[in-house]
């Protein structure tokens, strides 16, 4: 009995026999009691279907004129969603972002939601119809042009319009049960997470989960908006996403499953294997020179994750500087480097494409030592060579060879016993 | 030398090579020193596959939300059209109808246009760009709702841009040469017609002619904007459409054959196989009772065309009502007969589907006595037999059996010399 904005991606929506599932199971929400408002992605390929008959006309389309394209596909998902609701006897209107008051900047394709002014909605609301509103799209304040708001955009149309509606959840429907302490493909035993905090979450996803976009969940914690992701498929509870596990308040009803009673220590394990990492090599050892390379690596437009400056070896006064970038930003950023290396006078590049980076996430780190021990020796006992460490407050991140990234996970997991079969590990005195 | 609104239909932007093709020919005249305003339909069987998908979830979706999905159609195949065009260094800019400023009654499915504020389209000229108009859609003034305005709604959208910003002609671009003498694919040796009036062409469009929407040629007249109809497959002229062919000076400047001499009689022989007659048997001959029958036909929603009222026959004051009706809408019009068959008196209802409606259509038949009587001449020498008739001003239609719908529309082409290889008949001083 509350304001549910619930948000249906693409695979919930892939045909008309997804779309009848969906309409039903929104129609029933209402029926028991709570008013709905639902957000859709496009159905299923449409996307990669209209990027592709873009790429058939022009290599490097305007963005203004893509995002009107792309934006076709949730017009087509919303109004087929409504068309079925109303088949069920219950009043369905679709609305575009723009109608649903999503105001963003003028960014086409990655464009910042800057005002979100849902007067329609709430109409739509107030005179008990459900509202179907367009995901990842709104409309830009200056140009009055129509933008998107990119990868994530959808669950961030979501939480956006949760906020401003003042829901009391924001339920994120997917093809899977929810968020798992490792990904269910490489480690057979990973197990769902009933809650997570927003921290947690968003380092989970920063370090390569792919459920949830780091963009979605930093919205939701900025406006404390509860998240529960959960299937599509199923009736099943999924995974709420709060702001901090001690304070049950917020989700006490809207959980069937009761309270959790203990906080974990470990979230879960996430893996990314699209990162290279790029190692300069004999770099003069004095100060400005790792500033130097990654400025340039930074006006190449390339985000870099970890960094390591090794000790000097090459003789004295020379050391080794690697960090990881995105695998497709390899090229740019060896040709970026190869610029100013005269400049900065290092001796050579290397590339390496094949690793993984392998995290461990947990807000109980911080109350919690010895974390850190058992993570490395899971990995040590494995038989793994680490390469690159990178710790934050509640992950730590190693990068391993991409081939060691499924025994790494299977030991990580098993170590800090999230196997859904095995006993949990008590450790540090808190178990599961 | 100056603004052309170029309208293209779904087959000239059918797929991607397409799109391409017309790109180049906008980039052309653009090129050539025009300003250019592009509408364009749906890309080729787009709307019949979002109809399907609909039907898929809704058997009866709500006008509101198939307007909705069905606006999708126009809003890809604009991106992608000015992706083209901005591919070939020309910038163009997509707007939906609702940004085009096209505003309409709220009467989804068949939207009426009550106003038109191309502000942004002007903007984007002045800018030197090229505007790409969704065609077929609007939005409602009163409750800020998507519209689509119907069978022949982008032709209608082109003419009403082509009003607003005064342009000089309204282009559109078909898969055919322009309007023809008849239809082709019945009579071989129909031509292509270098002028008609708008008189001619609404009569021919009700008539069967399946090239320009009636609704687009009114829109037009009441403008007096200039039609260009011609394909989008060649550069060959095709057919101007406006108000009076001895007034020459609106086209002067847009044709490249120069201007006709003389005003020909006929401009064409249109049929229509598409409707049905309904004749109602021994109806009391007495006042009131034809007006109650129409009245019930008129209540079910059937517009009947061609209206005959027989003498007495069936002894005394009885008589026969004949009238036509679309074939589709038979079943209805019969059992609104049957509900006040009782109250009227009349014996029996018979339908018959298999009809063909043959017209011809000239303004020159308003100063040239004698038209009439070639036209029966010559279907009386072919061995047709006429079943109705029916006359305006412009305009004289026979019924006859759906069989001879080719031999009579041969028969009538020929008469009046406008077969393509023949000589033309110099009828009453005026010949072509």
């Amino acid at each position: 009995m509350g304001l549910i904005v619930a948000k249906f991606g693409g695979s919930s929506v892939a045909d008309a026999t997804s779309i009848l599932r969906v309409a039903k199971r929104v129609v029933d929400a209402k029926k028991a009691g709570n008013e709905v408002v639902v957000v859709v992605s496009a159905m299923g390929d449409t996307t990669d279907e209209l990027l592709d008959l873009a790429q058939q006309v022009s290599p490097n389309p305007p963005g203004r004129e893509l995002d009107m394209l792309l934006t076709a596909g949730e017009r087509i998902s919303m109004a087929v969603l409504a068309m079925a609701i109303s088949d069920l006897g219950v009043e369905a209107r679709s609305y575009t972002g723009s109608q649903a008051g999503l105001i963003t900047d003028s960014t086409h394709g990655k464009a910042r939601i800057i005002d979100v002014s849902p007067s329609r909605i709430q109409e739509a609301l107030d005179q008990g119809a459900i509202p179907i509103v367009a995901g990842f799209q709104g409309v830009s304040l200056d140009t009055k042009d129509i933008t998107t708001l990119g990868r994530g955009g959808s669950d961030t149309t979501a939480v956006a319009l949760a906020a401003a509606l003042n829901a009391d959840v924001c339920e994120i429907y997917t093809d899977v049960d929810g968020i798992f302490s490792a990904d269910p493909r490489i480690a057979p035993k990973a197990r769902q997470v009933p809650r997570i905090t927003y921290d947690e979450m968003m380092e989970l996803a920063a370090a390569g989960a792919k459920v949830l976009h780091l963009r979605c969940v930093e919205y939701a914690k900025r406006f404390n908006v509860p998240l529960h992701v959960r299937s599509s498929f199923s009736d099943k509870e999924g995974t709420f996403v709060i702001a901090d596990l001690d304070d049950q308040s917020k989700i006490e009803n809207l959980s069937t499953l009761g309270v959790v009673m203990e906080q974990p220590i470990i979230a879960g394990v996430a893996h990314d294997l699209s990162d290279a990492k790029v190692t300069v090599i004999a770099v003069p050892d004095k100060p400005g020179t790792a500033a130097a390379i990654f400025q340039a690596v930074a006006d190449a437009g390339i985000n870099m994750d970890m960094i390591v400056q090794n000790v000097s070896s090459h003789g004295t006064a020379k050391t080794d500087v690697t960090f990881t970038v995105p695998r497709a930003d390899v090229g740019k950023a060896e040709s970026s480097l190869r610029a100013v290396q005269n400049e900065i006078g290092f001796e050579d590049i290397e590339a390496d494409e094949n690793i993984a980076k392998i995290s461990l996430v947990g807000a109980g780190m911080r109350s919690h030592p010895g974390v850190s021990a058992t993570f490395f020796k899971a990995i040590a006992d494995a038989g793994v060579n680490v390469e690159m460490i990178s710790t934050s407050e509640i992950r730590i991140s190693v990068v391993t060879r991409a081939d060691d990234a499924q025994t790494t996970v299977q030991a990580v997991h098993t170590a800090f016993g999230l196997d859904a079969d095995g006993e949990a590990v008590v450790y540090a005195g808190t178990g599961r």
